[in-house]
């Protein structure tokens, strides 16, 4: 039996982030101010260090990684990658199916490999603190022991239903040295006033980002930190990618499907940009290769929202950016697990999807965690709600090579580990889950709701 | 700066499980039945395949690792070796600190090393289900996970408390597949009795043993697992330090200190006896080498037990076994977290101690929680608080190093990780915990409950 495991050498931890701005055919559009017209650089200066900014505008297609960011990657860099030998088994499929496994990484998912970088970064530009929101805590935490890393304090602004219902991921923050407040708080003036409407306000994502922003711009000490979206972010991601192509290259094969799931769009554009290259520059191996974003029929954002520009977060204190939406209002009931649930996508794997570079498919809520559990009993790692759709994404590809015979290759990245899921995989298996299709009427209704530009 | 993961490939998976009985001065005292006389391999044939009952009780040095065992281990073996660098930073000490992480299995402990090998035997076997007890449910998951690859159920009778206050233990169970019940529970007569005493019983590790046996005991297409204590279960486990061995070879170095938590002891014994073979072999790097096995102040038994026969379950149904005892019925106060509570000790280990080629030392609570939040802050991972023991020990191994200057090189098992377990760390924050010191007079006392023997 061909191996499991393909590992690499710490000395193949990519030297550079990769810029897919580089090679896409139309350079992206920029984000707008309140006025409608095109932000320079210095208007995100006051929550962000310049490094930061710069990467978030740069063309250039390779970005140096500094070299106590690559020490810090050490701790769990390259991430294994494995061939799912006991998942083909069980399926019965002759598509050749491999994955990457994001979730060795101390906080357990891909979030690290941009927090470290923006702690870095943060620190090297004489910024104390961080300020930040989290949903369900993976964020937070990967911010924490980023902070943590780099003598960095973290305030972490924590949904308040979250940090009621999931206090295991606010202990891990804990243990990483970061503050976490319930959002709203009263260490804001955004939270306060929320608490005055509605002192047992759950808070919302959206909150949560205010809180944290408001923070950041309200202190010369301290900045704001984003998991996903922008540009920046995506770029950090490449890391995931560039070592997958290498592993590839160690059992001589490439893979016809690359597979990630999409919510902000930074873990997806981490696995498949990189490939992407591959396709810009020619390689006849890319000639067919498909890049496939895999997202909820709860958060229909790329499938079927609108593109168009519109704020990053819900109440309107972001720049405009081109992006895929659903509307900044936008609200999927809560009884839906996983961290898909943003309104919005990268602008970069927006116009990429737009311009029909990258593929994406909508999966039920229901038929991901079938996929995670049979996942779970073959390869045995259980994986994060969020993963389980990409996984989901590859059996269903893997079910369509069985019945044409292809033996294709399959690759898909698995973001992170489930340890702090359990809940939902309890809810799964009590039948208290249930698919939820977002309503045709709400997303021509969201059209109504997006800012006037220009 | 040198490597930071030292890794294997997996054909450095050793192929052998080492048996530390072939090298030990004196032969082990047999296991006696409850008429005082030695038993023989057949009074454990109703609830062992006959392949496990004679590696319990076999001499040779040797025992090969079946090639679907090895297999299986490839989802997660070889573990990685690190060189901490960062904690070594932070203490300031001149030793080298090198730790093997055992977490990365699916299960997130070394328990999978075993669980996978009885699987295996017992499917070989003919065996269609395996009964077994968990606490806080971690051997009870590795169990079921393994049962899941090996095509055999798994009944996981999990003490009431824990069933009820560590639900998503008992989900990851669920998702590997495994029936988890609340012990005692209706299912078997001895749970049955204990209801109608106490229908509202939290239960014991001591009650849910017998309830897993009972069950084994009483069904033909059924047999019992156990996680720890057992000669053969420490075998298993002998691949963490062959490994281990491996890897000091690729950066050079030979460990002064080889330390690991012992509860029931076959983490210590995987982690330290191939080592000890080094020692055996005249090996001269191993001169001077020391083996450190770390319990808690609240379970004291290899440092202030009684060297005596005693039962290996609470209520008096397994054989007699010469080792370390606290007496069956110890019992600690509840509130101190981790899963070192058990009240004997391996034979194997016992013996060893007891004939001062290993060493013990006895760590407090708190100070092993201080440990594990240094470690985490440096080393990014977060440590079950079984394995804070080990840490807790290191540390101070290390920073009498730095009073003395001598750069000691330090080997810790990281048996597992933490991420179940943040409970304990909210406590730890909170100031729930306290140090406990079990009582001289309990122990004292424990010997008047010794079994009489001959």
């Amino acid at each position: 039996m061909p191996q499991t495991k393909i590992l690499l050498d710490e000395s193949d931890i990519p030297t550079h982030w990769y810029n897919v701005v580089a090679d896409m055919p139309n350079q992206p559009a920029p984000p707008l101010g309140p006025d409608g017209k095109p932000i320079g650089p210095e208007a995100l200066a006051p929550i962000f260090p310049m490094a930061l900014i710069e990467q978030e505008v740069s063309a250039e297609r390779w970005i140096p990684i500094p070299e106590p960011v690559r020490e810090a990657y050490r701790l769990y860099r390259p991430s294994p990658m494995f061939r799912a030998h006991r998942l083909e088994q069980m399926l019965g499929t002759p598509a050749h199916i491999y994955y990457k496994y994001e979730g060795v990484s101390p906080a357990g998912s891909h979030k690290d490999n941009t927090a470290i970088a923006q702690a870095y970064y943060n620190a090297q530009a004489g910024i104390h603190r961080l300020a930040t929101e989290t949903g369900a805590g993976q964020w937070g935490c990967s911010l924490a022991l980023a902070g943590q890393m780099f003598g960095i304090d973290v305030r972490v602004f924590m949904v308040k239903v979250s940090y009621d219902q999931k206090p295991f991921r606010r202990s891990m923050m804990h243990t990483w040295g970061a503050e976490v407040f319930a959002s709203p708080s009263p260490h804001t003036a955004t939270g306060r006033r929320a608490l005055e409407v509605d002192p047992d306000s759950p808070g919302s994502l959206g909150m949560a980002i205010s809180e944290a922003v408001e923070e950041a711009a309200s202190r010369p000490d301290t900045n704001y930190a984003l998991g996903s979206v922008l540009n920046h972010v995506c770029h950090h991601q490449t890391i995931i990618g560039q070592e997958a192509k290498k592993q590839f290259e160690k059992v001589g094969e490439y893979p016809d499907v690359v597979i990630a799931c999409c919510g902000g769009g930074s873990n997806f554009a981490g696995a498949a940009f990189p490939f992407l290259a591959d396709k810009a520059a020619g390689d006849p191996r890319a000639k067919n290769l498909r890049l496939l974003a895999v997202e909820p029929t709860s958060c229909p954002t790329l499938t079927r929202g609108h593109y168009a520009y519109d704020f990053g977060d819900s109440v309107g204190l972001t720049p405009l950016m081109l992006m895929y939406t659903l509307g900044h209002d936008f609200m999927p009931p809560s009884i839906h697990a996983g961290g898909l649930r943003y309104h919005g996508d990268s602008p970069l794997v927006s116009q990429l999807y737009h311009e029909k570079l990258i593929e994406a498919v909508a999966v039920p809520q229901l038929a991901t965690f079938e996929a995670g559990v049979a996942f779970a009993r073959s390869e045995g790692i259980i994986p994060a709600p969020e993963s389980c759709h990409a996984i989901r994404a590859c059996i269903d590809e893997a079910m369509q090579c069985k019945e044409t015979g292809e033996p294709k290759v399959l690759f898909f990245n698995l973001s992170g580990h489930g340890h702090f899921d359990m809940a939902s995989y309890d809810k799964y298996f009590s039948g208290q889950l249930e698919d939820y299709e977002y309503p045709a009427a709400a997303i021509d209704e969201a059209l109504h709701h997006l800012p006037k530009v220009g």
